[in-house]
């Protein structure tokens, strides 16, 4: 037997009370009823309002109550301080799902925080599952559900294997109908509202089981709870069904905006950028790229590699995108003699053989060019995706559109063209017969390269299954209070129990107690104040490097003692920690934080300037695979650095992968108690002679 | 008398010979006079082809010196091996200008160079003017002439302030009919083809100074004489008219298909920025960018500073523009108390009166509320530009295109609309009443970008009048042979002729002479073997740093010798260099270089890694202002390393501006004497302090 989604009475309800039902089609609380019946939803209708006895010709009932038969959705389209009250009673009739169309609530300040807060707990007791308040509601093609009062809800809405969940309700809309004007269909549209019960990963969770879905597409500003989103990711990726998301908030006055726009946290655009990537999600950069994405996602097969074969009809276009290709991570690779000589055969002198190919505008007098050219460019082994670029052709556009059909037909690579001023007629030709076409030459470029991310995501998730599932994480963070901060040679004690290897150290009560251990250590050696309280020793005077002999030692200790105090009179000291010096290396950075919308992420940036000034830092969600470690240091800006630059030997990238793979071991088994680690420096060696971590702070609760 | 430009004749006719003309008008021969007879060109044209007596029912010449009367210019479409022929009947009739659509030179391989070579003489020789060839031609729609082939040439060309000169026939092709399709008007649109004569630059000087002409586009892969755009970005800055450019070939692939497709230098890509960025010029990603661009440039005013307004119908579109607008440098400040409470007043409680605006969908049942929130949020000191978004709003259209048109007129700001999925005839209504309306958030957000660009190279232009003139610099750098490379000793003198600052240095012929020189110098100091012919001295063990007695100073001598001879035997060694230590200082890198499009250039980078990893620099033309020097430090992506980062204090940032200022007089002086210049490193003391050249290296032809 087929498990049933907890939301399926919600997407696909057998029957649908409207609360507040109105006459007026042109108001919120008519749409949905118009909108139902516009479109033949099967199932039954029930329109609730005192006020009248019939409405539309259907029996209205005082009550949902009232109603006779059982009811599995209820559209709430109330004032908000009567949406309590409809609540109540749709527990009391049994309902099971409701989508609260009404405003008033977190969107308005205090007052409406605490009505909200009220609706989320009766959701909550009572098991009612509810999309909004404050939400236009959601769409399901297929099935005809119109539970909404956005204008999504006119015009024509065949059903496609598109799910778009938002959580803005007008520009969802916008980028409904742009989708629209595109010819993409949409299988479900659905405004997440102000998320008092169904969060936005919720409603995504149930589009991404539908089998009917192939592509899924988001909106979102913040998110309550990121790991449900991550679970759904995994899930997705499993399935094989691509998740491209426009995430905002990134700037100061977008999360601003953010904030008071739908109260949710925009968090920190590093980490979700680094745990997209992680888990296979697409982060489109605004809405045109969303649907590009989207409309190449459902149309192209996945690319097995990055090399891109470019024909175009224009030289100038070829440059254009070979330019934008490599610019974003894609391979323009020189073609295989084999193909050169083939191409030579057909295109012209003044074309060009050379990827990018350039059949010129005589591909319109002699169709087989075309047709010749891109099946020889997509069969070179070192293609893995194509594209085609032409300029308008209002004339020949038939011919053009049956010979790109036939290429289509007889590969499994993808092929998007890109087709500049294109007759409406023959985009439309094109976009019935399957292929991905959009309308500029860099576009397409953007698209292959959101198809090549997502094809290695998966990838890298088949070869690493099993290991990758999402760690079940508590929510809410330990306050401040109640942390026990521990002091460098704590922490570093925690990290070698992980396996991490780190500098030799003792902690000395007293002058000759640090002399003993320097000896036993090995000269020179580093001083340093072991304090819970004193966390930036340089500032705090609390810090003596190279000490070179027992005398320097001896009057170390009693100089970092002093300044320590009189920086810090309430600080606790446990002694003065005398650690080995690692003199080479490359600073590299490893942190471990709490983030209050994915739970533990691990960083790893490469130190100093690196990161003070260029913020050139990787973010990744615990659990971490081995693939996702070598990742987020592939993505450093500075990565070149570890290979090794003005002279020095290529540093010990593997160790640096332990020590990530470690630190997410000890965040995996000590979630709830690890609040923040930090290992500043870690000194990568040269190649084969691992990494130390030299200090490190980690704070528990 | 007013100046006549020396391509009037070429740009505007009296009189057009169509040399190869055809009777059928498919053809490229036959096409131009299709079009000159449609449009309805006023000169007088005659049709030349010994094969005709009559074209078109005119007249046909068997030759263009059989033409009784002068003729202005003549369209060249016979086969490249009569183009020869043709141009000599063309200079004994005496016609002084001429478009060349004939292909198969430099396009074809060596053959068609050498052809192409013999074209390029003639003109040169004779004053011909020449376009091409293998160019499409060009178009000046206010006189109707249509010296094309280009499907440009079809359909409605109504004239318009716009000119759009492109290296690409294709690609421009398909950019005009985009522009068309938006409604954009071209005066003109020329193709400068293989550009044996007339280039990219020369073309834009005639555009550039027709009092018809506002707005400036273009498409470059190259230049064959970057000074001459200069100097017409240079006039162009000054008459106010901006240039938006297109310039591809910055990848390998793209550099290389550049190189095929038009035999065109692509040129340091950093280095095309940059001196863009001097010259106000702006530069487009890609076509929509360009048009967008184009667009705003021909209907907005320009913005006196980066404060962006956004008022919009959805929170989530104003978060996106927010988030947009920080990441490339606007600002969406604060609106002013007035302005919030002036909101306020209008705006629903679920609404936003912070920046970005939200002024909810209320406004289509509240007209007033979008003409008041716009006018308030345009009126506030802190916003120098708006924009408005929406989405779809097919009923209400003709409403809102109403209410912008009446704040449109009310400020003097520049104001663009976002509009997603606009009704068509909304669009049309707006452009036609000259509102700048985009399809996108992010797209009037980096249109926006673009005005403010502009207005600040103006603003920097009108402020360094007269000192901005671009250095009329010889051609062709001289070759590798004949040229002197400078040792460190003597670079470093060169500089201090010009002020710079330089490490104290003696060059030393014996051990003992170093000896005296460290004692006159003051220890510490550097060792360094002074050579023309030993660049990497670290390499060749060349360098002893921190040098720190005389015995250390007289055995460094002797050893620097040493392994200066192994590493290279046959250098000529002049000494070693006794040079003072300077131990602290910010590394920067400042070079001159000589580059093959745009003369002189100078270049700026962080010192280090910046320079070796990250690619770090800057470059701007000889010469450079004050101004310019500025926006080169800022423009580094470490340019917060000279404000002092890592309890480091601010470097004296004057002095390096200086450095670049008496390097640009150095290029200047002696331009025709230094082909190349490095000083690395410049090490910048705190503030107040200056900088020191520690170590440089100079090459004169």
């Amino acid at each position: 037997m087929a498990h049933v989604h907890s939301l399926e009475p919600f997407f696909r309800p057998g029957s649908i009370a409207i609360l507040g039902a109105s006459e007026d089609f042109v108001k919120i609380s008519g749409r949905p009823l118009k909108f139902l019946l516009d479109k033949g939803y099967r199932g039954k209708v029930f329109p609730v309002n005192p006020k009248y006895e019939k409405v539309a010709g259907l029996p209205c009932y005082p009550t949902v109550t009232a109603i006779p038969e059982p009811v599995d959705l209820a559209i709430v389209a109330v004032p908000a301080a009567a949406v309590l009250e409809a609540l109540d009673q749709c527990v009391a009739k049994g309902v099971r799902s409701a989508v609260v169309f009404s405003s008033g609530f977190g969107e308005m300040g205090e007052e409406g925080r605490v009505l909200e807060r009220r609706v989320a707990e009766r959701a909550r007791r009572s098991g009612l599952r509810l999309c909004g308040p404050n939400t236009l509601g959601f769409v399901n093609t297929f099935d005809r559900v119109m539970a909404t009062f956005s204008q999504a809800g006119e015009g024509e809405t065949p059903p496609g294997p598109i799910a778009f969940v938002t959580q803005s309700g007008a520009f969802g809309t916008a980028i409904f109908a742009l989708a629209r004007q595109r010819g993409l269909s949409f299988g479900y549209f659905v405004n997440s509202g102000n998320e008092a019960d169904l969060e936005f990963a919720d409603l995504l969770d149930y589009v991404v089981a539908d089998p009917k879905v192939r592509v899924i597409s988001g909106y979102i500003e913040g998110l309550k709870d990121g790991r449900k989103l991550l679970a759904v990711a995994d899930r997705a990726l499993e399935l094989g069904k691509p998740i491209v998301i426009v995430k905002v908030g990134r700037s100061a006055a977008g999360a601003r905006a953010a904030l008071s726009h739908t109260g949710s946290l925009a968090g920190s655009d590093r980490i979700y950028s680094g745990v997209f990537r992680q888990k296979g999600i697409i982060r489109a950069a605004q809405e045109e790229e969303l649907l590009d994405l989207v409309s190449a996602f459902s149309l192209c097969p996945l690319p097995e590699g990055r090399g891109l074969g470019i024909v175009t009809q224009s030289g100038g276009a070829g440059v254009l995108m070979a330019d934008r290709a490599e610019e974003i991570g894609l391979s323009v690779p020189e073609l295989a003699p084999e193909t050169k000589s083939a191409l030579r055969d057909v295109i012209p002198a003044f074309g060009s053989v050379k990827n990018p190919v350039d059949v010129t505008a005589q591909f319109i007098a002699d169709p087989a060019l075309l047709r010749t050219s891109l099946e020889v460019v997509l069969r070179d082994p070192r293609v893995d995706a194509a594209i085609f670029y032409l300029g308008l052709m209002e004339r020949f556009a038939d011919q053009v559109v049956a010979n790109l059909l036939e290429v289509k037909q007889k590969t499994s690579k993808p092929l998007i063209v890109a087709w500049a001023a294109a007759p409406e007629a023959a985009l439309r030709a094109l976009r019935e017969a399957g292929m991905c076409a959009l309308p500029s030459a860099t576009r397409a470029v953007n698209a292959l390269r959101g198809l090549v991310e997502y094809a290695e995501a998966r990838r890298r998730s088949e070869s690493a299954r099993g290991g990758r599932k999402t760690l079940d994480w508590g929510r809410g963070a330990g306050s401040a209070e109640g942390r026990r901060v521990l002091t460098a040679g704590e922490s570093l004690q925690l990290l070698s129990r992980y396996g991490i290897k780190v500098a030799r150290a003792r902690v000395s009560q007293s002058a000759s107690e640090a002399v003993q251990a320097a000896a036993e250590i090995g000269y020179p050696v580093a001083l340093k104040v072991e304090s819970p309280d004193i966390r930036h020793k340089t500032d705090a005077g609390a810090l003596r490097l190279d000490v070179s002999g027992p005398d320097e030692v001896a009057r170390g200790f009693d100089e970092l003692v002093t300044s320590a105090r009189r920086y810090a009179p309430a600080a606790a000291i446990h002694g003065i920690l005398v650690q080995e010096m690692v003199r080479e290396g490359t600073e590299v950075i490893v942190g471990l934080h709490r983030d209050a919308q994915f739970g533990p992420v691990v960083m790893v940036g490469l130190g100093g300037i690196f990161v003070e000034v260029l913020e050139d830092v990787a973010f990744r969600a615990v659990p971490l695979t081995h693939a996702d470690a070598e990742e987020m240091l592939g993505e450093l800006r500075g990565a070149r650095i570890l290979e090794g630059v003005r002279g020095r030997p290529p540093a010990d990238v593997p160790s640096v992968i332990e020590v990530l793979l470690a630190i997410s071991r000890l965040a995996d088994e000590r979630a709830h108690e690890v609040a923040e680690l930090d290992i500043n420096p870690l000194l990568v060696l040269p190649a084969g002679r691992g990494a130390v971590a030299v200090d490190a702070l980690a704070i528990f609760d």
